[in-house]
Formats: structure tokens, C-alpha cells, sequence
């Protein structure tokens, strides 16, 4: 077969440069309120630094409540649809652990905090990432209202969560997270894939 | 706040060596067939080389047939469980054009060929890359059979692609695209998350 070189370089995922001023990575979080605000604090500098939508995301050890990754919505700044918050979160989180699940017989377990309720791509990157714990914030309601479409996912999509083995709590500080889907939409940030 | 350098460098998200040799980048892909028969092809050489999962993928102009990215599993070469066959067709595929999604008014709609029903992850990326069409080889019952889980994939899933106008094909040279699961089954591949 006639070949070429790949016309594709590799990519290159990485965060946007406050996270480097903003993200504490040496403390612990040892409260769900803690963790959850960490997840909105991404999202709202990620709108107040025109840096991407109006999400954030965390990975944590679940016990200890060390941080291993942050994530933020990246969808646009790097051109990839696949970068929501909770994708990015969990890319890293693996990275850095070296490993393509967070899921293991003898290690910590995991939980990914987000901002918002995830999207169908996110469910099943969820699912995929072997957390134990999946902790929401703002409503799918809330980013519907907003213009971003969710995508398939359905009380069943929960449930299919739950029966692997992954606890999902929904609606923490949701009006702290909501408030920054608030401040996007009076920004008019761009509503991609609307 | 007291902040730290992240521990977590950027990600480089890489084809495996062999697509250097294997993927002809010049010539169109007319047919279904052809198309289907590269995702295949993908699918096939990861298995053969020891590069990932039996699933390829591949994102094509939708009229001309022109060969946008391909995509090959990559779970476990790159520790990374984003890495579907199908995801990282797209994001390769938005990478080269520069652009978050493949949907637009004015330039050339784009097409998801994969060499088996997407799981719900990728399912939801494709609701999100922008392509108008989607083609599939092997079936969800196929890789349930091999072992792997598909997610939270329903009928209603299918609905809501093609209710955003995505037009879906099943089982296109399905026994051709299962054979490589079958191979990869022989082979004794891990099957991870299982």
C-alpha cells in the first residue's frame, strides 16, 4: 500500500496557566464541601479567565482527601470536544498515577467531584475511570437552561453507575455552582454546540 | 492561597509507530465498505502489534471520502481510559482541522466509521465531534460477548443522536469487524475494566 507520514502531529493536553497560581496541591480536602468547592473554583476561574466554559472538575483520594488532578473545561482553548471538565480531571489523574483506571485491589480508592451533573460522554468516562464516587454540583437542569445540551443520559444511565459499584451524589452546594453558570450566561459566553 | 507547581505535566497523545506505514493518507475512500474496512484495519493492526484493543476507528469527509484521522484503542499504551478507538479518531480529527467541531454551515459535513458500537462514552462524543453520520461494524453484543462493558447504551441513546440529526448504520461488515474480536479473544487480550 502507497503510505505517507501521518498528517497529525501528537496533541498536546495541558492546563491553562493559573492553575499553576491557583490550585493548592499540597493540602487536604477533607470535607465534601471542600472538594466540591475546589471543582466550582476551577470552573469560575476558568469563566473569569476567558480560558473555557463554566466547569470544573477534581479527582481526590476518597479516604484521604489528597488532590491528585484538577480539570476545567478546555473544549475550546485546545480544540478537543472531548475535554469537559470530568474527561480532563480523569486524563490527568490517570497520567499522573500512571495508570489507565483508578480502580485497584490494593490501592486508595478515588472520587471525581464536578461542578456540574455530567453530560453522557462524561457519564461514561465516569464509569470507565474507576472511581468510586461520583459527587455533582449544578443540575443537568441547570446546564440545559443555560443552552449546553447533555446528551443521552437518563435515570437508567445512573442507575447503571450505581450497580458498578460507583456511589453518585447529586446537588452539593449546587448554588454555588450554579452561580457560575450565571455569571457565563451574563458574560455571554459561547454556547458551543448548542 | 499557598500554591505549588503541578505535579502533572502536559499529556502527548500519540499514534502508535505503525500507522506510519500502514494508513494511506492520499487516496479517497468512495464506499462504506472501503471506510468500514479501514476502521477494521485499525482495529486488526492494534491487535496484531500488541498496540491496544480491538476497536479502530476513522473520521472521513462525508462526500469526497477524504481520510480526516484515525483512531485506534489506546487504553493502555497511553494509560489514558479516554482513549476509544473512536475518541481518539475525533480529537485527532479536530486537531488537524483545527477546530473543537467537524459540523459547520459552510465546509464539508464529516462521518464516524468505527469498527464497533460505540460505548457510552464514546457514543456521547459523537454527539459532540460535529460529524453528521456514523457507521458501525461489530455490535454491543459482540464486545459484551468478548468481555468488555459497553455502559449505559439504550435505544433512546440511538434516538437522541439521530433526533440532532446524525444519521446511524449498524452492523456494516459486522462479521469482518468481529473476526478481530475473535483474534484478539484467541490472543487472550486483557480485557480491561472488565
Amino acid at each position: 500500500m502507497n503510505s505517507a507520514i501521518s498528517p497529525i502531529p501528537p496533541l498536546a493536553i495541558d492546563y491553562p496557566a493559573w492553575v499553576q497560581t491557583v490550585v493548592d496541591w499540597e493540602r487536604a480536602y477533607t470535607t465534601d464541601e471542600e472538594r466540591m468547592r475546589l471543582a466550582i473554583r476551577m470552573s469560575r476561574e476558568n469563566v473569569e479567565r476567558d480560558t473555557g466554559g463554566p466547569f470544573g472538575a477534581a479527582v481526590f483520594e476518597l479516604e484521604s482527601g489528597r488532590l491528585v488532578a484538577v480539570g476545567m473545561n478546555s473544549v475550546v482553548r485546545l480544540n478537543n470536544c472531548m475535554l469537559h471538565g470530568e474527561g480532563m480531571a480523569v486524563m490527568m489523574a490517570q497520567s499522573r498515577l500512571d495508570c489507565f483506571t483508578l480502580r485497584s485491589d490494593d490501592g486508595p480508592a478515588y472520587e471525581l467531584v464536578t461542578s456540574c451533573e455530567p453530560c453522557a460522554m462524561c457519564l461514561g468516562t465516569t464509569l470507565w475511570s474507576g472511581v468510586r464516587r461520583l459527587v455533582c454540583g449544578a443540575g443537568r437542569d441547570d446546564a440545559v437552561k443555560l443552552g449546553f445540551d447533555e446528551g443521552p443520559v437518563f435515570p437508567e444511565s445512573y442507575a447503571y453507575l450505581e450497580a458498578r459499584g460507583i456511589r453518585v451524589v447529586h446537588g452539593m452546594l449546587r448554588d454555588e455552582a450554579n452561580a457560575v453558570l450565571e455569571l457565563y450566561r451574563a458574560r455571554q459566553g459561547p454556547i458551543y454546540n448548542g
